[in-house]
């Protein structure tokens, strides 16, 4: 991170030995010093308006969009032009990303390996993507995607969409949508459904008004 | 190296114990159990016809072209279109690469890092090294820079190189050119002016026949 200029490291729900120990070392670098440590990847990534999710596809069918890493520079300079706060979410060397982990993804990210070898060192990953986005999304000189983004409406946090999702979901439960065993189930679909429609805050603003109303109008 | 679809590993002069220990660990890697060991460098490269160099040049004054690793891809597929053998020479992490290393490579590749942390992790700099040359030199699609290189003529082996610049030498010495102390600065600047001047194999062959001539001249 430190190599590549980033600075905002969290980290979620960490073993409490080991990382109390790495934070603790002799010489632990600023950025562990200064790391984020959150109990859930929802409250890590809430303020964050892009959440990007990494990790080997292989033996998983993905929710979302999948893009190569050589392509994904573009995709984030257009995005970034909102303004806003992008998260690259990394999941444990030996098992990845939970599918819960990246229902809070917007899109999926994948290093193109070699098929007898797909699955990385995280270290490893983790400098790969940094090196291909301050290479190439985040360098000075910009690209032809930046125009294309500039009249895209702002984009809304994590936060504010898990807002929005809880509120439809609490409508679903009130209007009695489905039996109580679907419950975890509609939570992931809805989670996934929000970010695939990517509203503007704006957007969001008006659905969150349009639920309270709902609900309002249920529990009465 | 396997997860970016790379085989051939060649270690020059490694510590033993180390060397032993590692390709002889329970699960020790194809990659591994196959690397080529050579007592130099000059030896590992001998069959590459283009050396490329990595590592921080941040505290040194580099002799020989800088490449920026984004930038490196089109060369690569440029100088590969002709045949030959491209080499990825990395030093251990303390030091890097030694001049007398350098003065093997045709041209020097440094991935571009934040100032207040140049210095990479050995393992990560080559994944980061690989990843791009993978992606972006030797995927399948090709490029606009295949073109330009389709007219070029066969490049010579490092070891062609090193046959002509021994010849060189021997004819430097044999001639009382400059004093025994200035040697190893000669085969340093000679090694250095060879790949900068990059001629091709035909070019060696022609300078070889006439350094043979010179010396056998001289030896009478």
């Amino acid at each position: 991170m430190a190599n590549f200029g980033f600075s905002r490291l969290s980290v979620v729900a960490p073993y409490a030995p080991h990382w109390r120990e790495a934070r603790s070392a002799v010489g632990a670098p600023e950025l562990l010093l200064n790391a984020n440590e959150t109990a859930s990847l929802a409250e890590a990534v809430a303020n964050c308006t892009l959440v990007i999710g990494t990790g080997t596809l292989t033996y998983r069918k993905p929710e979302q969009k999948v893009v190569l890493l050589p392509d994904l520079a573009p995709l984030v300079r257009g995005a970034m032009k909102q303004g806003g706060r992008m998260a690259l979410v990394f999941g444990p060397e030996k098992h990845g990303l939970t599918r819960e982990d990246l229902s809070h993804c917007h899109l999926l990210v994948e290093i193109p390996t070699d098929a007898r070898q797909p699955s990385m060192n995280l270290g490893q990953a983790v400098a790969v993507c940094l090196y291909e986005l301050a290479a190439r999304a985040f360098a000075t000189d910009g690209g032809p995607t930046e125009k294309a983004a500039a009249g895209l409406a702002a984009a809304p946090t994590s936060g504010r969409l898990e807002l929005l999702a809880s509120l439809v979901e609490l409508a679903m439960v009130r209007a009695d949508y489905s039996p109580l065993a679907m419950r975890e189930a509609n939570r992931h679909d809805l989670r996934l459904l929000l970010r695939r429609l990517a509203p503007s805050e704006k957007d969001v603003r008006r659905i969150l008004g349009l639920f309270r109303r709902i609900l309002w109008r249920l529990e009465r």
